[in-house]
């Protein structure tokens, strides 16, 4: 049986490229870290929407992400993710790399797989 | 201040070194995972410890861990830790990376930060 976290993912992916930001937030957990770029850390639902929004326009409105081979290390309530994650938009000119090796963190609470920590650029954070 | 779980890692690495695997299981969750090497995944702790005395026995009991440079990603209770491991030991023809960009998860139980999901091999376990 496919993970349900997958389905989360994926749902996720599409919320983005439909720039449904409040559904979106509805798989962050209340006190989620985004990694926007390195350095730059948006905490909480509200500081993250705003980081989604200003992703998008940066990217005119046209970014499309995607999760390329994907793998699951799960402990109990806690999984990190380990995935390829592209992104495809109309803007070539781009400070941000658009595939990347991602770490994501999630959680269950409540029954639901929620993210804590969103963290596309993997160990890139490093030496950087 | 230095976050506090800088000292847990410092304390695990130390114990590694020491190979005094029983204080080391104290920094690990009851349900934490290990990856072991690709593929190989150790879970909770009885199968942890047996996996950190089959590593010593095979790196000749000589094996000194450090941590070189490192990031926390902290939301509420859990932490994603970035850092640069590496391994010294006196074998040299080893199937094991001894220089590695980790990945590990942390979670705040009863006071103190346990490690949920110990993978040293981070994204490099992608197209593996």
């Amino acid at each position: 049986m496919e993970h349900e976290l997958r389905e989360v993912i994926k749902k996720s992916d599409l919320a983005i490229k439909q720039e449904d930001f409040e559904t979106l937030m509805n798989y962050y957990t209340d006190d989620a870290i985004l990694v926007v770029k390195p350095g730059t850390i948006a905490r909480g639902k509200e500081e993250i929407k705003k980081a989604f929004i200003a992703i998008a326009k940066y990217f005119n409105n046209s970014i499309v992400p995607t999760q390329g081979e994907m793998l699951l290390l799960e402990a109990g309530d806690t999984v990190l993710v380990i995935s390829q994650t592209m992104l495809a938009a109309d803007k070539k000119d781009s400070e941000f790399s658009m595939e990347r090796r991602a770490t994501y963190v999630f959680k269950k609470q409540n029954g639901q797989w929620l993210c804590a920590i969103d963290n596309s650029y993997g160990t890139d954070l490093l030496n950087k």
